[in-house]
């Protein structure tokens, strides 16, 4: 994954995660608010639920299909995690992205059961996300061994998306059907998504020079471009609302 | 306790602990949802307390055979802390694991006598676990100066349990009765009796070659490993979970 | 922005802005306090809500003067970021202080449309002061890297202020209209403020000697003074809100 | 303050706000559950609240006159805090433990006016009681620099229960009434107490020999005691809550 195309892939996946949530809070909370207008078609319960379905299918795919990429791609592990002969771990990389793949996987199956059966309370969702995220989060946190300074400040900017993505998504457990908590974390998501594939162009240039991974000056300029991101997160997230509300 | 059996030992402990509490308020949530069904024979208050009492009892036997055992088993203490001959403290980790044991002991203590008397709100034994379980945070935390990096690193991550239940537990005094906040807490102590004795298979290996504790691939497999082991301890959860609401 | 001036400016502008808040919460909490006497003339819905928007408009000019000012003041950038000749960044500090005026102004914005149209929840306003103050503190935090002691812990101090000023917010998302809360954030902008001020004096002294800025003892009164800070800025907001109470 | 008196001065005036503390929530509990019968004569809202004039006003005057003898008892610094014939700040230890004492001070002011007038919400007596603990624990944060291990351990625990007292006291402001964090906070002061005597006992040791402050094994005695000293706490206050309720 140490690629310009390892970064903008699951950018890109976080980023219409992103749009994908941000539009589907927004026109639930507009359809809860004016009941008498939108309720004919989209604020019925029924469909509601095969939307939810819908979505967790894909994540489910995708995340499938990332496990298995991970596994049998060109230089993937195919399922082997000890060389016996060298007597080391390999393709750890690889195992630690599918884990990752597989925990959102894990919470896509449980929002799938909890919305076709009535096993457990409905917040279990939120709960499996934040477990997911904060997964995400931990692997990252111990993945920077070693790296140069730059590399290691990127990714660190990442655990503020990544944790607040976790506590938002803990927070909703108690406070379910907030907006403002629902729109934080898909904000945090695009910002998630965003700072990727500016990883990836940092990190691994697809033209230009190469970056100089040791200059402070840079790591300055990477932390603004992290509130920038930001900022474009919340421009995204305000006229996707503002759209669907009107 | 630094050998295999030393951390097998209270990793069973907290295996049995966490299916236990699963199946317990599994059961006491299945039969708050459908009262007409179950209520007869297992909902009733009063098994609910026996139930409660007899569970706080085996926890303060086994903490007393812990304190016990650290105390007088061969190579213990027995109730000697200072060396007054040779000027120095001794057997400090057995003095250290029997003072958790002892807030476990306390923490049942502290239950068995909410569950016979009505003297404090019940919420109280909730905190007192949250004590527990931080004060055991609390002395692994300061346990670990001098050793190996990956002694260090693996009981940093049991940490990641244990705070986990003390924050848990700390906030299911407000929240009492919440069903995910309860199975939250379950996984986390299967993940850290799981984790107990993955800590032995790697530090104190039974049988086959010993781990090499300072090679940094080591350290970033079982970085992953702990996210498998809090997926297993998810599945446990969620298996006994189902199984009992059916 | 690395002078006196520099400091003094934004510590007026919090200063101003944490008395207009202390003086505005205390006297919308009086009124709805005393229903039956003030609602004459200031409690009525429609004058708090042109106050509010006059306040933002404010805000919304004055971080707007102060990115124009940050970028094309004497010694700015202009609009420039890259020097293409010598491949470097230039002018960052400005650039970030741009960027910190920009999200004050952004919540400005938010907070104009949220009291002209009902597009969203009210509670959007705190979230977004929130987003500016942790994003502020963000930019502080990797702001330090290679100064000298003194500095760098003066602007430490600085980061209990603006994260908890942001956490204040956040818990006001939640516990809107909690009048502590209120006064509470006015105190840590007063703090925020007048500690601007004092690390003006500190690191760029208008007169007299310069500051030892490696003394420890000198790092030790510094931390003091931050109490002093605190206390005075509780004095100040203790006693606006009798005056204006009675 | 660098003495054994200087440590167990304030350790008992913790031990006895902790115990006061105690007695008085646990009887203001006991009362409230059983209205009808200690109704008569402590129960009263009029009792209650001479009750508190007269506990903050001892405290008010025992931290007057903690700052006066700080600053006037023999080798103080008599108001003097900068000496301008070496240049140097003096007596900073002095002027430090003043200003905590000045902020307990502060809190029972404020306490005081609350009970007498009605000008603002009662649960701001728990604020400034938040915020003294938070600002002793700041002071002692930045107090440690350049001492021995041992020293600086020691002191670090007792963070543990300064701040988590903090923490008690903020989360009372919005669960107020609430026995166990009342409880809580009870237990964290007595265990601050305590401490403090036992810091005393252990770098200033009254008689028999000195500790060596830089051994390790001394270091993982004194956090196994820490935890004692937890359970001591927890002792009295549960002594002291069943004889009341009796």
């Amino acid at each position: 994954m140490g690629s310009f195309k390892g970064h903008a892939l699951p950018g890109s996946f976080f980023l219409v995660a992103g749009i994908w949530w941000t539009g589907k809070h927004s026109l639930w909370h507009a359809t809860r608010r004016n009941k008498n207008i939108g309720s004919t078609r989209l604020a019925s319960r029924a469909s509601q639920r095969r939307l939810e379905v819908i979505e967790n299918s894909v994540v489910l795919f995708f995340s499938l299909v990332g496990m298995l990429a991970e596994q049998f791609a060109a230089g993937g592990p195919r399922l082997q995690l000890y060389d016996f002969t060298e007597k080391h771990w390999q393709y750890l990389m690889n195992w630690q992205h599918a884990t990752m793949y597989f925990f959102f996987g894990l919470a896509a199956t449980v929002s799938l059961v909890l919305q076709t059966t009535e096993a457990a309370p409905l917040a279990l969702d939120r709960l499996m996300l934040a477990v997911a995220f904060f997964n995400e989060g931990f692997l990252f946190f111990y993945h920077l061994h070693g790296r140069s300074m730059l590399d290691v400040h990127m990714h660190q900017l990442l655990l503020f998306a990544v944790f607040g993505q976790a506590l938002v998504a803990f927070l909703e457990v108690f406070h379910r059907g907030n907006v403002l908590l629902e729109l934080l974390r898909c904000t945090l998501t695009l910002l998630q998504g965003s700072w990727f594939w500016q990883i990836g162009f940092v990190l691994y240039p697809p033209r230009g020079p190469e970056w100089d991974l040791t200059d402070h000056n840079n790591m300055m300029f990477v932390t603004m471009c992290y509130s920038w991101h930001l900022a474009f997160a919340m421009l995204v997230v305000s006229t996707l609302y503002c759209t669907v509300s009107w």
